[in-house]
């Protein structure tokens, strides 16, 4: 039987939403990777008496405890002292930890507070991990058929300290290992994705499917375990099959999180740069090509023309065109395509137009209607959709259009009517 | 007496660390808002047994128990089903809700798989939060002196929905009113603002001082409990008075989310137009315009030079310049603010280039370098800046480093000086 997992993060500023529970969400992806499973996330303030509460709730369901947080050198840092008591055992001094408090504040040329040695006090018997990403050490220790681990709370210090001594000392315990694979989806919602699957993530246990919504894209997460990665990758592999069979090139990445990830890697295996005329998304599909590091291989720029002088002035789109079509019409996006090829020297351009909202734009175009076009050197492609969802997501899929429009003719893939 | 609430979030993709809890950060910033206590939160999979018991805990220990995720369409979207069982509700079709769900998918001019009906199912006689960003509709109702809340997981739903419909509902649960003010603050750390205003903080009970860190800002939150709202305003007056003493013109608004909603409309009361330049921000500045709606009236786009051959092209920046002092520099930043200007038609622009990073640039200038640049149509303002933090903040802080100088001089306020 698999170990089962409670994470605890203490601290008044995680109930006053100053920070989120980005501990829990970075141990939980180790956890699993190390087959444990977590069952429940726990956040409770600085408060002996809930924190008290909350570790009893855990030792009654969950066979490894573990705390983020509250071992620091204020009074208000009480986690050491809640779960030793609540497992029966005392605070000692440990030496080792004081001298490297003492080299630490010695190192940083600050002065040390007394109540920095409060830090030293740990579990008897515990196993210490030392802290070198900080001051305050963690630990852990088995009672009553119970494994106890602490970490500290800051990111910086948490994750670093269970991968070098948490880990190692949860590996003993687990049996086997999860791994999992993701495949994103981009072009079907997830309620169709799930009707065409629903048997496979109904019946399977080992692996298991699962979807989940990511705005405006699904990610499909197949989840094995064995007691090798070579036996979880081969229990993987006819349910990707399967997958691949019902959506097709609607998957467009595995272990990726964004077209845009897959895209610029594309652009440049071929060499090719690329440049946007954005007017709906009004730079998001600028701003999210640019979050990815090192962009500036394949990409030249955008031209934001979020009026028409600006298409006519800086895209060259002929006047006649938007008079005619108006700015919200397949004529357009390719003009617009065509013009920051031209007025950014790039290969490839993409070209966004449409109605973003709230509401119809001044011509009665519908909130929702876009227009994406492509501009691959020799021809231009054009997609005409209607988004759901408010601003920003009309925003956001919109540009998630454009970059698989380049994904698409970029991999050989026949374009697709979204325009039914 | 305060109410006491707890949130539980229900997703395995949140046992896994697919994704942080941060409907739950966001819910518990607004729930302090309206004077409620949170003091758990709980993280549950998909799994009716496990919601089960978290609820029936729930319960147990808090007088409002506000759910987050599992209300959409697919089979593991089970949080209604549970929460009707535990509290003794019938699941009944909900006819209004149905519709809208149909209303939703016909616009979008899509077929509607039938389980996304299962998301009209809702707990006979409960409050109907209708979903205006997206197809689930959440609800409330009392039980058992309890008080239930269902809100969709994803962030832009429920964030919006909670304002819109779950806060009105609970202002109405708590004895008196509260109000509170939010002051936006931009040029200062978090922890320098706590420090100078940290015995407000500790010492006021009634109203309260809170602060928030927001990317690259802070938010200050004064919370006044009274019988009335003139009651509860007359006591916020004299601790407004006191942070704007302190902190002063970097306060940019009050009950504003961002410094784009500020900037817009400053402009156009002038009748102004407004246009950019971005290197590093890479789009994000004119995303973040575009992302208010009704920026069409001032804004008249950005052009995105990712590549010094753009900023020449169709920023008409001097080769000279570039060659001479390198595209990160204040002489290019001011040139891309006047050339923005002119190849746009527009009488402000703002310009950003700096080092978004990972990592220094080919020139040797280190990762947060940046300069702002602000053509006012007359003059033209460099803001030199170091900025800490990855590549996606430095992005964020530079784009609101734009702004900000837009704003002060939109408000006549001198420019200031962030290179110390």
């Amino acid at each position: 039987m698999a170990h089962t997992v409670e994470l605890i993060a203490v601290g008044t500023e995680l109930l006053l939403g100053n920070i989120a529970n980005t501990d829990a969400q970075m141990l939980s992806q180790e956890l699993s990777a190390l087959g444990l499973n977590v069952y429940y996330h726990t956040v409770v303030g600085d408060n002996p008496q809930r924190l008290r509460a909350a570790v009893e709730q855990a030792a009654g369901r969950a066979d490894i405890i573990i705390t983020t947080g509250g071992l620091g050198p204020t009074c208000d840092d009480l986690t050491k002292n809640v779960l030793a008591a609540a497992f029966g055992r005392q605070l000692v001094p440990h030496r080792e930890s004081a001298e490297r408090i003492r080299a630490y504040f010695h190192r940083a040329g600050r002065v040390m507070t007394d109540n920095n040695l409060r830090q030293a006090l740990l579990p008897q018997g515990c196993v210490v991990f030392p802290n070198d990403w900080g001051t305050a050490p963690g630990c852990a220790f088995e009672a009553g058929g119970r494994h106890v681990v602490m970490l500290p709370g800051p990111p910086s210090e948490c994750l670093p300290m269970f991968r070098a001594c948490a880990a190692p000392y949860l590996r003993g315990l687990s049996e086997g290992v999860i791994l999992s694979r993701t495949l994103r989806v981009f072009g079907m919602g997830e309620a169709a994705v799930e009707e065409k699957l629903r048997r496979e993530m109904n019946d399977l246990t080992n692996p298991t499917l699962a979807p989940y919504a990511k705005e405006g894209e699904v990610e499909l997460r197949i989840t094995a375990k064995a007691d090798s990665d070579t036996g979880a990758l081969a229990l993987m592999v006819p349910v990707e099959a399967r997958v691949r069979q019902v959506l097709g090139d609607l998957i467009y990445g595995v272990g990726v999180s964004s077209l845009e990830e897959v895209v610029l890697p594309l652009l440049e295996e071929r060499g090719l740069t690329l440049g946007c005329a954005e007017s709906c998304t009004g730079g998001l599909l600028a701003k999210r090509i640019t979050d990815v590091p090192g962009a500036s291989k394949v990409f030249r720029g955008s031209i934001i023309s979020y009026c028409n002088d600006v298409k006519e002035g800086a895209l060259g789109v002929d006047r006649k065109l938007l008079d005619t079509y108006g700015a919200v019409s397949p004529q357009v996006a390719e003009a617009m395509a065509r013009g920051a090829a031209r007025a950014m020297g790039c290969r490839v351009a993409l070209a966004t137009t449409g109605v973003a909202g709230p509401g119809a734009d001044d011509q009665g175009n519908p909130q929702g209607l876009v227009y994406t076009a492509l501009w691959t050197g020799e021809k231009a492609l054009v997609r005409k959709l209607r988004i759901t969802g408010g601003r920003g997501r009309v925003r956001l899929v919109a540009a998630s259009h454009a970059l698989d429009m380049a994904r698409r003719w970029l991999t050989g893939l026949p374009e697709r009517d979204f325009n039914q």
